[in-house]
């Protein structure tokens, strides 16, 4: 043990042999489908864990920020894509990014945006390459799979002299499934969408060679993955409870948690305070419609165990966060010293991860290893 | 209108008219009412903002993180309440920003606390100075006012040579308040319980000179403020959305926004998809609890005005967020086309600053006239 490495709480650890043995467990069932990853780097955002998600890996990633695209490509990582409808206002600074030799494909999903970026082409001189996106769940944006407005799309992208390379669905509704059957047709959902809109555009003379889907339960539970060129998937990296209440991982597979110590007690309550608060859990309560609501995460021992999955945060403030059992029952507040350092497991990957500016990687004892930087900002 | 400035969007813009009539208001109000204010800086995260809330006050400040601290000291903000029940692991740290001249007060709620920095100050030979953290409302943190234990830590503090200099008493349950009158005995509450902890102190022979209270919502209905000593409030320079639910200010007083751009539609909808998800906003919903549920935000023109106060962020993503009306009635898109540039408020500007690393000053048409840095980490 290399007792230097003592971080302030709270700190964002992650588990390398968990984060690992995630890489591998998506790694081997998508070969087993025979589609390769492009990983979306925005759970992550630090660009060693990223090339870990990479190998074996075609080499192409998935962003969520124009930060993050800078980021990644300033260490190699060229063929990027921008996973979030282009906002024209960004047209200009996509161009210079592709001049500068990124490999960038944008996305859109309105005839608007197209003509947007068919202006831009022109006024830029640039071949943006675009992808249409297509909704599969009406859970967030994407043309309908038979909208002809995805065709008439494709057409002004191309006249204007951009490459319509194809579709890229986003099952976010599987977000909502309960239990297993439910993700399966959520993946199957979301293939047949990109497939049948994928086909639409080949019916109208598109090369379309691109069909990329994804989502961290679609990617897991997905049977058949026929049509598809390309899975996108971030969250499978670290995991976290929304995904361990879909089924998609178990409590002691999440490689992502908060090092928190206790700085009080409320006895009257049964509760503790932890120096963890909504600046660094986040906010993100995404269990709360999921059969167990666990809050603002489950609290396990400063080596990462789960100390008893009844035991989580049940409030945060700014930098304070309070301790209780779901059952209302008070904890014993002797196991709990003044001082004790814990871990919180997260509901959110993404959303806990993105408060952090760095992280440190733990060995299986949660022995912090090395402390690494995370890109910021957009 | 200086046209280079055209921020990436998201962005955070800070009003600075709105800023500075803010903070007139409260100084003006606590002047009336004859305290001082030490402003908490945990909201601006900015020396230049900080430096206009110290202005005419005596000059300490308060924190949320150490981080926080060692920013603004840097900046020669020397005296600093840190305002988090001080965890024993952070002991080491705070003995070295002492040593460097910081002027650091330290808070706790609990004799064990009190016994770890007792420990600290012997060990590292450290003159701590430290509030006793007092309860008003049950909502987090601190002491009962007449409960033994907080006597019994200042003589643990006392007799290990540090120095317990008084108390301090967040009334964080005014948030929780529906009117006017729970606001105004919110802060007489919060005072009480300041004055009878500090009477408890003294009585036991300590010269408590320090009796701070504070919270934005208190600090603005406090009738009276006898025998307090110091106001703490952070929220006021901004403002937002959950003090405008409270009747602590106007929608048009708030400071805070975040600037983003229409990126799709969902036509069936009614919605549009703009590109301001939690990762900027934040996934605080503060005013979901009270008698208006604003969502993830209230929309506004570029130039900050409000659009319509039924027009909210109902839903976000990592990156993309969904404007709709609260009626649920549907958008009229064409106001609403691809590329349009529109401001967001923000439930709670704490949480939503505390997103960005960098914000920008604007004018009062809302146009960006400088970047500036925000502190981060712990």
């Amino acid at each position: 043990m290399m007792s230097q490495h003592r971080p302030n709480t709270p700190a964002l650890l992650i588990d390398e042999q968990r984060f690992e043995r995630n890489l591998a467990r998506l790694n081997q069932r998508l070969e087993r489908l025979g589609v390769p990853l492009r990983p979306h780097l925005k759970t992550v955002k630090n660009v060693e864990l990223a090339r870990r998600m990479l190998a074996g890996q075609p080499g192409g990633a998935t962003v969520s920020t124009l930060a993050e695209a800078d980021y990644f490509f300033a260490d190699g990582i060229a063929d990027l894509l921008y996973a979030v409808g282009i906002a024209p206002g960004k047209l200009e600074a996509a161009a210079r990014r592709i001049a500068d030799g990124m490999q960038l494909t944008l996305i859109l999903d309105h005839p608007d945006a197209a003509r947007a970026v068919a202006d831009a082409a022109q006024r830029l001189d640039t071949n943006f390459r675009v992808l249409l996106e297509v909704d599969a769940d009406g859970h967030r944006a994407g043309f309908q799979p038979d909208d002809p407005a995805l065709v008439e799309s494709a057409r002004i992208l191309a006249n204007g002299g951009a490459t319509p390379a194809g579709v890229m669905v986003h099952a976010g509704g599987s977000y909502a499934c309960r239990d297993r059957d439910c993700l399966v047709r959520a993946a199957e959902q979301e293939r047949l969408a990109a497939v049948s809109a994928t086909e639409a555009l080949r019916e109208a003379g598109f090369e379309a060679p691109v069909v990329s889907v994804g989502s961290t339960p679609t990617a897991t539970f997905a049977q058949d993955l026929t049509g598809v060129t390309e899975v996108r998937a971030g969250v499978y990296a670290f995991m976290d409870l929304v995904m361990a209440g879909l089924g998609v991982c178990e409590l002691d597979e999440i490689a992502v948690s908060v090092l928190t110590e206790v700085i009080g007690h409320r006895g009257e309550h049964g509760q503790v305070l932890v120096d963890a608060g909504w600046m660094s859990l986040s906010r993100d309560g995404g269990t709360a419609d999921q059969a167990v609501d666990r809050g603002y995460g489950v609290v396990c021992d400063e080596t990462g165990r789960v100390l008893c999955p009844e035991v989580i945060v049940c409030a945060t403030n700014q930098e304070h966060g309070i301790l209780a059992r779901r059952d209302r029952e008070a904890l014993k507040l002797e196991d709990f010293p003044i001082g004790r350092r814990l871990r919180i497991l997260p509901n959110h990957a993404c959303a806990t991860a993105g408060q952090f500016e760095h992280f440190w990687l733990a060995d299986p004892e949660g022995r912090p290893v090395r402390k690494l930087e995370r890109c910021r900002g957009w």
